[in-house]
């Protein structure tokens, strides 16, 4: 069995056909969904690129493997799902993004050269890179020669900066740039013919590395970039969708009367009134459903080519994202907090066994984590089951079983603001700037250190417009008690005991001591009694 | 400044005449101790060998190192105070016990030898062995072939194994070996000259190492292996102490009768029957006590023998143990729970530094933990603060002020029984075999996962009788409350978060963005609204 493990960008759950989204239709997606299960009530592990992949690429909660923002390396040593895989004879292979920053110092002190081929899997935490794009690549110093560009230079496009220039610009009526960054040019369409421009590009290098990868089972992690911004996307999909398509906003002036600290220093930052305004949403919505609808169309091409092959007979499929996008929701711009827009991601997984029959086009409510993802792919490669390391939980049983499945209580996410502008508008010590939202069948929680928690309750506020966490009523103090019960549970387990697998705990309490160490005993008749053999018999 | 950390293996905090033992006289520790400061509440991060020991050469919670018992590696990549200390150029050297286990699997997915300078550093947590010797040598497969063994056969001693034969062993009457496992023979002298066993040793090793070390300033971790069990002593410390010499156990037939379902478990364990006997503690407590007048009197030579060469001048010298030893009281053997004879260490610094004179000699009762000595090494030996890593904090306030000083709330121990027989009895699941000590300024609490808690007033009942955990108390409801939450804000803790440090963090809170990223920008005049140039100019 092989995996291939599709990753948008800042693709946010609702914004496909198969989940309801009544103008941008994505009907090679809801194919995949038809064809296998739709999980609803999906979460990331950390509502921004860099700790939710880590999540993802290890199975191991943020509190677990403490890359808690973009730019925190993840440690070396932190075991990850390619190690995982490759224990098992299985090549684990990265197409596109990870946002992974190496851990330079732990190499330093490990004596491990980053060029290396071990050096290069610890850079990528864990992946064999196929083709390593973060898909961040302006003027600056910032990883300014990705393959893209030589890809687009070899095909005859000139450019000093390709990436920006080309996939990430505009042109004006005097051929001048106009630049991606900029919000106002969302509806232009990208200096690039859509063929060349990023998310077909990666597509194609998927195939190629199916196409080149021959007997040995493998996991391909293709990662687009889109549709995170720079929000500009080519001819046609620049203008299929305009300001009639967009869905109102959802938010409400009572919420910002009633703000919770964070969430206030949030709304206030000048991201978030940026997208407060209507004519940034009007720009950028169309742009950024123009981005997904192309996605959508390369997954046409993607399966088509995969069935032509056989390829979907042996391979598990997934579709997922690694967060949201606000979008002016809740006067919000970006990700960051846990409104089910930020923290709640589309998950579709097709899987091609028999056992699978039983659910094909199924939507799931069950609270799935996105570090579920690892386990699922390790034992369907034919691993067997961490769970001392692998904090998720394998997807197995709710993609076999249409009935009641026994399921976890609560889906756990977490957010680092210590290198934000909230933490400094609120005076927030960095060991403290922390947030932790539990999720369960009814209620959203989000404890916040030093302040008051949020509280929504999703089955009569599914649009979170009325956070309950000023309330003193008795029956929101009696679920806030029992969320910090349960994040108290959480918080207290085994995190780092990574290196005794459970068989060895076992192990060790079945066979007592090390061999030869004698603890209480008092004499020789002691012994013989205990261990049924003279004492000089010992071993 | 060097630092000289002598650490003894199961001494209880109370075994020494400094800490008020009324039989067993110590001058030469006790003379630290007045040159220094003394802890009256220090506490082990864990009640045994490898885990406490973990802990302290990491600075870091067991819940953070994840090395969780005996024999449970420490993840490969985790930092050591090693590590920190050679990247200010001081060098961290071993002479004795670690219980280090090396991350073996952990160091095969780096690709590290363990056989290297890197793997050997590696695998003694850090610290350039110059003698490794973790005391445990008997028959079996279990490192059989230590320094020691060679040093004795080079004496002229003969025998199958020197360590147990000679050391750990005496002589019947007949010259019929008799085993120091078996508590019985404890007040037998051991097969060999005081001179050649193993605390004289040991100490030996240490003066070689620092008469070797020349100009770089280093840190020596003197590690004894006693009075840790196998309980036996030479000549003439075999018999300098008898059954009149004994405190008599602290223990009721009442805290039998009201035990905590895993204190039960633990005192009904053959271990703990067995310590419970009076002829046990007759013949053990003897020898324990002959074993640490036998370090006291090494302490001695090693003390003048440092004064002669200057060494007191500018050495840090720190005198501490991994644990303590019920020895019979609470009804238990050996270590565990978080009694005070279990959890609580002897802790002695003697700082040389000129700010230290304000404090010499006295005894203080802050609770302090033994992750507190790696930040207070580092520091002494010129290295910057990394609260990121260090979870202790620097002792040099409570060094170098003698008045009031602002310290933590709360000690914290754990404790992991998920490989011992108590778990077995109690039917618990491995990952939830897990006890939490918090000691304050008055309570000793004990969370224990699915169970009530524990809870002793420290200031009515010093002695530990009278567990309050089953009380329904309004008063103790409150406490218990109050050290959940406590609990719960430890566990909540950035504990794995090492990658970025203080500084970091503010660097890119100060920073924003990385270069060349914009983001919510509409135009070039937002843009240059904010950053005072037009947007042609942008890095």
């Amino acid at each position: 069995m092989n995996v291939l493990w599709i990753m948008a960008d800042q693709l946010r759950w609702d914004y496909l056909s198969c989940a309801g989204h009544p103008h941008l239709h994505t009907p090679n997606i809801d194919a995949l969904a038809a064809k296998g299960v739709r999980f609803t009530n999906a979460y990331v592990q950390s509502p921004i690129c860099g700790p939710s992949r880590m999540s993802s690429y290890t199975g191991r909660y943020c509190h677990s493997h403490g890359a808690t923002w973009n730019g925190f390396p993840l440690r070396v040593g932190e075991p990850t799902l390619g190690d995982h895989l490759r224990e098992i004879g299985v090549r684990p292979v990265l197409v596109g993004k990870t946002h992974m920053v190496a851990d330079a110092e732990g190499m330093k002190r490990l004596g491990i050269d980053p060029t290396s081929d071990l050096g290069v899997l610890l850079s990528e935490c864990g992946f064999e890179p196929f083709e390593r794009d973060d898909g961040m690549h302006p003027y600056g110093p910032y990883d300014p020669e990705p393959a893209y560009d030589d890809y687009l230079r070899s095909q005859g496009f000139e450019a000093e900066n390709p990436w920006e220039d080309l996939a990430n610009s505009a042109l004006g009526d005097d051929g001048e740039l106009l630049s991606g960054w900029l919000l106002k040019y969302a509806n232009m369409p990208a200096n690039i013919p859509e063929e060349h421009s990023e998310t077909p590009y990666m597509t194609r290098r998927a195939m190629e590395f199916m196409e080149s990868a021959g007997d040995q089972p493998w996991l391909c992690h293709l990662s687009f970039i889109k549709p995170h911004w720079p929000y500009i996307v080519p001819a046609p999909y620049h203008d299929m969708y305009g300001p009639e398509h967009i869905k109102p906003p959802v938010r409400s002036q009572a919420e910002r009367d009633n703000a919770h600290p964070v969430f206030e220093a949030y709304i206030n930052s000048r991201i978030c009134r940026s997208f407060a305004r209507d004519e940034v949403r009007e720009r950028v919505v169309p742009c950024y459903m123009g981005l997904i609808k192309q996605i959508d169309d390369q997954m046409g091409v993607l399966f088509k080519w995969m069935e032509e092959r056989g390829l979907m007979e042996n391979t598990m499929v997934v579709f997922t994202s690694d967060h949201g996008d606000y979008l002016g929701d809740h006067w919000m711009g970006e990700k960051d907090l846990f409104h089910d827009q930020s923290a709640k991601i589309p998950l579709i997984v097709y899987d091609p066994r028999k056992e699978a029959d039983a659910t094909r086009g199924m939507a799931r409510d069950e609270l799935v984590e996105a570090i579920d993802l690892a386990p699922t792919f390790l034992h369907a490669q034919g691993g067997k089951p961490k769970p001392h390391v692998l904090e998720g939980r394998d997807l197995a049983p709710l993609l076999h079983d249409a009935g009641e499945i026994e399921w976890r209580g609560y889906a756990i996410s977490e957010y680092d603001y210590s290198t934000r502008d909230a933490r400094a508008t609120l005076g927030v010590d960095q060991a403290d700037a922390r947030l932790v939202m539990l999720r369960d069948a009814r209620w959203k929680y989000v404890h916040a250190e030093g302040f008051r928690p949020m509280l929504f309750d999703m089955a009569s506020d599914p649009d979170e417009l009325n956070d309950l966490g000023a309330s003193n009523a008795a029956d929101v103090l009696a679920v806030c008690e029992r969320m910090e019960k349960a994040l108290s549970a959480w918080a207290r387990r085994h995190h780092s005991r990574i290196t005794k697998s459970a068989e060895q705990v076992d192990h060790m309490l079945a066979t007592r001591e090390p061999p030869g160490v004698l603890i209480g005993y008092w004499d020789e008749e002691e012994f013989e009694a205990d261990f049924g053999k003279p004492f000089s018999e010992r071993p």
